[in-house]
């Protein structure tokens, strides 16, 4: 295991944990993946569809492995990592892949025993499907998967989380976890939070208008079928950044507001197109 | 030609105009299809895609057919009646695919002469994407066609043109103009304002973090693509049931960014959840 881990805890066997356990063993980075979650019956679909090769839901038996990743909704990261700590042996990695940096490297790297190294990472790779049943191995292929070291993080176990996101097939960056959350902020909590409202809007006017989506509604409102129980947490953890995006959002529709008020075609033109190129910037 | 129409102009050659000139020769609905436009290059390799039959950049010419299909741009629709009108001959069927309705009607049906009729549809089948190198004949299997009949609607052509879109494979339903509008301002004109209005926060808070956007951000606004000809007009066209609906908006924004500001994790997880349960409804 030069490049792996003997043995990799999976905490939370849903769409991202689930996909990374898949792609560890597909390119041979772990021996042994345990899968810990509280729903048996769901540890043990995930063992048949050979997603980790044992299950517990004893965070005493999760807590002996040589890596192990956070990959439960952001909430109980403390909590979980409180009820680890004591049994968490020296020379353990423990990673997470939440959404939100700043905070969880915060609490997690002052709860964690010393000899113990943490690692921040968020794949950019999550989906409005949630589940295992949705995990792949080659979920991380091809994504951003932005890694937030601090002062206090190990070198060596920076070094080797690193290079396993990259054996992966992810495209790692750096970037502390107050940058991570500023930008993730805008380009990823704030379009989740619009559309949440969007539907709800509809909700407001007329429900039954659902029925008249056409292809631009779908693809507009496709992330507001994310799960409530991730992004509940996600919205109360980065809260300044999201309502500090949130307020230049609202100063973008104030302007576009005034223009329709105007009538000002050339003005409103302006402003689609400086969107639209801006857009198309992504490949 | 019991069903289809013998000659048809198509007045603009998009992706609208040129799937809907491909399917009427797909389903043998038209015997001759006449595309009108500015530019004679483009028209020159529409004809090359055997997408029209022939093309002219005279109206005069354009008026000499059964049925006219107005796909332009809504704001050029007035001045192209206009100058349509003095040489269209009785009995021919003027239809419009344009996505505002009310205001559409009301002056086509005041500028055209009598004995030439007039049926608004609005097939609900647009895309980021625009020119006739998308075309396809099969845009319309399966999308939702709204026509909007008025008192002055001649039940003969009325009924011809119902035909014609569900030859195509449209599914046809039947609204007020008024009702139209009020919808779609909802399902797809503030989804394309809130979706350029959020790339153009992304511009002012910092161009570069575009690169960050993952599979949510693309998807949410890959209908800021769409083009600022079509959608400069629709937002004036249709301006007062935008702004009633964005105003309502605004409103579910305000409540979800009270949730957040009292870190009031249950209300969030429950507005989350409303969001998520709308939105599954569409298949």
């Amino acid at each position: 295991m030069e490049d792996g881990f003997k043995t990799v805890s999976i905490i939370g066997v849903g769409l991202i944990g689930g996909s990374f356990a898949l792609a560890l063993k597909n390119k041979g980075l772990a021996d042994k993946i345990i899968g810990y979650g509280k729903n048996e019956e769901r540890l043990k679909r995930a063992k048949n569809l050979a997603i980790i090769n044992q299950f517990t839901t004893s965070l005493k038996d999760a807590a002996l492995a040589d890596l192990i990743v956070l990959a439960t909704p952001l909430g109980v990261f403390e909590k979980i990592v409180s009820d680890l700590a004591e049994f968490l042996k020296k020379g353990t990695v423990v990673i997470d892949v939440g959404s939100v940096k700043e905070w969880v490297v915060e609490r997690i790297e002052k709860i964690l025993p010393s000899g113990v190294h943490f690692v921040g990472t968020h794949p950019i790779a999550g989906s409005d499907k949630t589940g295992f049943e949705y995990a792949r191995a080659e979920l991380f292929e091809g994504a951003k998967v932005i890694i937030t070291p601090t002062e206090r993080t190990d070198k060596s176990a920076l070094e080797k989380i690193s290079i396993l996101w990259k054996k992966v097939g992810a495209d790692v960056e750096f970037m502390s976890a107050k940058e991570h959350d500023r930008v993730y902020a805008l380009m990823s909590h704030l379009p989740h939070l619009i559309s949440f409202c969007m539907v709800n809007a509809v909700s407001e006017i007329d429900r039954n208008l659902i029925n008249y989506a056409g292809s631009g509604f779908k693809s507009f409102t496709r992330i507001a079928k994310s799960s409530p129980e991730l992004w509940g947490d996600i919205f109360i953890l980065n809260s300044d950044n999201i309502l500090e995006c949130l307020s230049i959002f609202c100063d973008q529709v104030e302007e576009i507001k005034k223009l329709i008020k105007e009538r000002n075609l050339d003005e409103l033109k302006k402003c689609i197109e400086k969107a639209k190129n801006l857009r198309e910037r992504i490949s």
